[in-house]
C-alpha cells in the first residue's frame, strides 16, 4: 500500500469512470486513463467520487474499477465510499483496502444539519470502516447541502486520527482555508493535507492561502500541476497566467449538471479515454455545446499547446 | 411467485429488519417477525423500506433477508429497491425477483424538482429493471422532498404498465386519493392500487375516500387489517371507535425520527421481535419515552385486548 | 403593557387573521375572536404568526390589526415580527411595542445552517429589534428547516436577557423539553417559559416533561386551557381522557397546508369569527373534507359538548 | 414613464444600494451611482434586487431610494417587489410605477415545487399587482431551489401578456436560452427580452445563444455593455477577448455570499459610491481578499485600463 498522510501534497486527480456507449464499463480504457492521467504528472488518484459517476456503479462494479486502477497506478489511490449506511460503506471500504488503495473518502449525507450532527456522522463513519483506513473529508456544500465550519472540521480531525486530508471544496472558501491555516499555526488544529476541488475554479488563490493542491478532475490534470508546482515555487504571475488561460474552459466546465459531459468530451479528444459516455442519469452536450468547448480549446491552444487537439 | 397486480387490496405491512444489540441481523427474529404479521391477517409484506432500515444493510444482507421471508411467507412479498443509481437498483431488483418477490418499490431521489424530472427518473428506473417486474410507486414529501402531482402520477401510471400500486404517503393527502379515483372516473387513469403509508395516522379517511388499504407499519398491524374490513364492509362507526383508540399511539409513533424506536419497542414487547435494537444510526428510547409508551398501552388495553402486554 | 416574563404559564393562542370572501381584513370579526379566545381562558394571544397569514399582510395592515387586538384584550399580546430583513422586523417590533404589545416572536430565516449562522441571526435581530423588547424564540424545523439543538437554544437565551420563552415546535420535541429542563436543573439555563405548538398534537406528554403551556392555534382553545390546567393539578387520566377524545380533530387540523382551512371553518362554526377565508395563496376545503370535519366534530360532541356546533 | 417592453436589448445593471458605514442609507451615493451607470451605457436599471439588499430595506426605504432612481435616470427602471406575501408585494409594486418606474421584477419564492404550483404562482402575482405592470420573471435555482423548465417559462409568458422579459438566472442555462428560442421559432412564444444574469459568467457565449443583453451587476457594467454590443456586432473574437480578460474578476465576483461585498469595493474604488458598506447581515471583505481584488484589478489594467484603480 502506498503512504496517505496529512503531509500530501500535489494534484490527485479526480478520475472519470469510462463507459462505452452502452453503459458498460469500459476496461481498456480505465488503463488508457490510468496512464494519462500519471502521465500528467498527479500525485494521486482518486477514483469512484460524485464526478466518478460512482452512485452508478453497483458494489462488484466499484470493486473491479478499484482493483483496476490500484494495480497499474504506482501513486496513492483514493476511493470515495460514500454510501447510503455505513454497511455499504465499510464493505466498499474494507473491500477497496484489501485491493491495495490508500485511503478512502467520505462526504456527509445531505440531511445533516446541526454541528453535532455532522461530527457525530463521522464518528460513526470511523467505527464502521475502522479507525486503520485514512480518510477524507469532503466537503461540498454547494451540492451536498452540508455545511460545515471551520471548527466543526476541527472537530472531527482533532478526534479522528484517521482524517489526514480536507477535500476542500466550500464556495466561496477561500477564508475556509486561511481559518484551518490559522487554527494550526495556534496549535489546535493537527497537520492535515487541504487539497481543493470546484474544478480549479479557485485554485489559483487558494494555493496561496495555503492549500497544498488539488483534488478535482478538471480535464487538463497537467495545468492543475502546473499551478500548483508555479504556486509552489512562488512564481505568482506565471501561475496566474497559466491559470487564467485556462479560465474559460474551467469555466465551462464546472457547470453543474452538464459539467461532466464537458470534461469527458474533452479527455475522450485527448485520447484519455475512448468514450465520452455517462451512465443513465447522465446530461449529454448538444451540438452547440460541442462547438463552444471546440472553440475554448482553440484559443486556449494560442496559449497553451496541450490544448491543440 | 405470487401475483402482484392492480387489484391488491389489503394491508401490505411495512415489515422492520430485526438486529442483535449488537447490530448483527436477528435471522431467528426475521421467521418470528414474518409469521407475526402473518398472524395479524396481513394481505402482504413489504420488507426493506426506509424503516426497514434498508439503506444499513449490504447487498448480501438485503439477498439474504428477502430471501429468507419470500420463502416463508405464502403472501406477495415486495422489497424496497431504492439506490443511489440504476445499477444497484437493477442488482437488487433482479436479484430478490429470482429469490421469489412479488415486486419492488421504488423512492423518488430527493434531488428531483420538476414533473419532467420525476416522469423521466421512473422511466429511466424502469428501463434499468426491466418492464417485467412489478413496481409500487412511493409518493411520500415529507421525508423525500420530491412533490409529485396526482397528474404527474397518473403519466408515470399511464407511461409504464409495470406500476401496479401507489404507496399513497403525501401529508395532507386525502385530496390526492380523490383526485386519482376522479381521473379513473373519467377514463384518464388505468386501474391502479392505492394502499396509504403514513403510519396509519389517517387510514380512517384515507379508505372512504377510496383507498384499497394500508401499507404502513404500525406496531398493530392486526388493528390496521380490522379498520380495512370495517371500512370496506361499511361500518364506519365501529372502524371510527378503533381507529380513535389506537391513535394516541398511531400518533406517537409517527414521530419522525424516533418512531421506528417506538415501533419496534412495542413490536418486542408483542413478541414480534426479539430486540428493538436499531443499527446505527439510530434513535433509541429515553426511560421516560418507554414509560410514556407503556402508559399509552395500557390505556389503549382498555378497548382494545391486543394491547395488554 | 402586560407583563411578559420567562415565568408565562397557561395558553397563549395563535390568533388567526379574519378575512371576507373578498380578501379585505374582516375588523368586526377582529374584535369578536379576540373575545372568543378570551372566554376560552388563554393567558395571552400571539398574532401575526404563520398561522395568523402574517406574511400576507403588508405593514399598515399588520400594525392595524396590532392596534385593534391590544387594545381589546387585557392579557399580553404577542406579535409574529419574522421578515426577511432587520430593517422590516425593526420597523414592525417597535411598531407594535409603541401600540402596547407585550412582546414579539421571531423565526428563523430558511437559510441558516450551522449552529454559529442560528445564534448570530438571534443576536443581529436583537440588536436591530432593541434589547429592551422581550422576545419568543421560535424553533420549528419542519416548516422552517432550521434545525435549533438544545444547547444551540440554551446559548441564544443565555446571550440574549430579551429572550423570555420558547415557542417549542420541534418535532419530535419531547426530549427536547426534558432536555432544556435537565439544563435548568444543573445551573446552565436561566429561566425560560415554554409552550409548545404543532397544534397541540403533544400537549399531553408535553405537559408531562415540564412544558409550561401552549402556544398554538387548535380550534378549541379552551381544550388546550383545560388539559394545561388537569396536567397542572396533576389530573394525568383526566387530561388524557380529554386530550384523546380530541385528538381526531387535533390530527386533521394539524395538517400541513389545509390544517389552517380546518380551523377556521371550525372557529367560523363556533361563531368566533364571521368567515373562514384566507388570503390567496390559501387551500380550501372541498365539500368532502368539510364533512370529514363535521363528523369528527359530531363524534367528539359525544364526549366534549363544546363540539356541538 | 418610460417604456419597457419584450423588444427590450441592452445592459440593465442590477443597481447595489448604497449605505453609509452606520448602516444608513446614503442618499449622495444613491445619485453618483445612477450617473455611474449611466455613464457606462446601460439601456435600463434593476433597482432593489437580491444583490441591491432589498430584503434589508423596509417599504419607507424601498420606496424613497425608487423615487430617487427614477426621477434621475432617463433610462427605464425595474424594481424588484418579491416579497413573502401578496399584500407587501402590491404595495410596493403599485407605489413604484406610481414613482414612474417602468416595470416589476418577481421571483418565485423558495418553497414552489411542482410546474402547477410555479404558474399558479405567477398567476396570483399578477392578479395582486395588476396585469398593467410590465414585469420580469426571474429565474434563479441556484439561490431559490425553484427550478423551471422551458415549457413552464414558457406557459408563464403565454399566461400573462403583462411578463415582458426574463431575468435568465439558470446555472448552467445556455440550454436553456436555445430552448426558449426554438420555442419562438417554432410559434409557440411570444416575443419576451431575454437579458442573463449569474454576474456575467457564461455572458460571452449566452449572447451567442440568442440573448438580448444582460441583466447582472457585475462591477464593470461598461464592460458588458461592450460583450453586448461586440457580440451583437458579431465580432466575436473580440467580444471573447474582452470578457476573458474580465473572467478572473468577475468569477471572484461571483462567489455567493461575499460576491456583493467584493462588488461594492470595486465599484468604491470606481468611484461608484462613497461607501462599499453592507446591511447587516452581510459579508465583509478581509484584508487578504482585498488584497487578492486589487491584484486582479492589476492584472486586468494590462487589457483594459478601465481597471486602473
Amino acid at each position: 500500500m502506498k503512504k496517505f498522510e496529512a503531509t500530501a501534497k500535489g494534484v490527485y486527480a479526480i478520475a472519470v469512470t469510462p463507459f462505452t456507449a452502452d453503459g458498460a464499463i469500459d476496461t481498456a480504457s480505465v488503463d488508457r486513463m490510468t496512464d494519462f492521467y500519471l502521465s500528467c504528472g498527479v500525485s494521486g488518484l482518486t477514483i469512484l467520487g460524485m464526478m466518478g459517476e460512482a452512485p452508478k456503479l453497483d458494489l462488484a462494479e466499484a470493486l473491479a474499477i478499484s482493483s483496476q486502477v490500484v494495480r497499474r497506478a504506482p501513486v496513492p489511490v483514493i476511493v470515495g465510499v460514500s454510501a447510503p449506511g455505513f454497511a455499504a460503506m465499510r464493505s466498499l471500504a474494507r473491500g477497496v483496502m484489501d485491493l491495495g488503495a490508500a485511503g478512502v473518502m467520505i462526504a456527509p449525507p445531505p440531511a445533516l444539519r446541526t454541528d453535532d450532527q455532522i461530527i457525530n456522522y463521522y464518528a460513526q463513519a470511523v467505527a464502521a470502516i475502522g479507525a486503520d483506513i485514512p480518510f477524507v473529508l469532503q466537503d461540498y456544500p454547494l451540492v451536498l447541502s452540508v455545511v460545515m465550519t471551520p471548527k466543526v472540521i476541527r472537530q472531527i480531525v482533532m478526534d479522528n486520527p484517521s482524517c489526514v486530508m480536507l477535500k476542500h471544496e466550500d464556495w466561496p472558501g477561500l477564508e475556509k482555508i486561511s481559518a484551518l491555516r490559522a487554527f494550526q499555526r495556534d496549535g489546535s488544529l493537527r497537520p492535515l493535507s487541504i487539497l481543493t476541488g470546484n474544478g480549479g475554479l479557485f485554485l489559483d488563490f487558494e494555493m496561496e492561502r495555503g492549500a497544498d493542491g488539488a483534488m478535482t478532475g478538471y480535464a487538463f490534470p497537467d495545468m492543475l500541476v502546473d499551478i500548483v508546482k508555479l504556486s509552489q515555487n512562488g512564481q505568482r504571475d506565471a501561475a496566474h497566467d497559466l491559470f487564467d488561460a485556462h479560465l474559460p474552459l474551467v469555466r465551462y466546465e464546472q457547470q453543474q449538471g452538464i459539467g461532466l459531459a464537458v470534461r469527458k468530451y474533452v479527455l475522450q479528444k485527448r485520447g484519455a479515454i475512448a468514450h465520452d459516455a455517462q451512465r443513465v442519469p447522465g446530461a449529454s452536450l448538444s451540438a452547440t455545446a460541442r462547438a463552444e468547448v471546440d472553440f475554448l480549446l482553440s484559443r486556449l491552444a494560442r496559449h497553451d499547446p496541450r490544448a491543440e487537439l
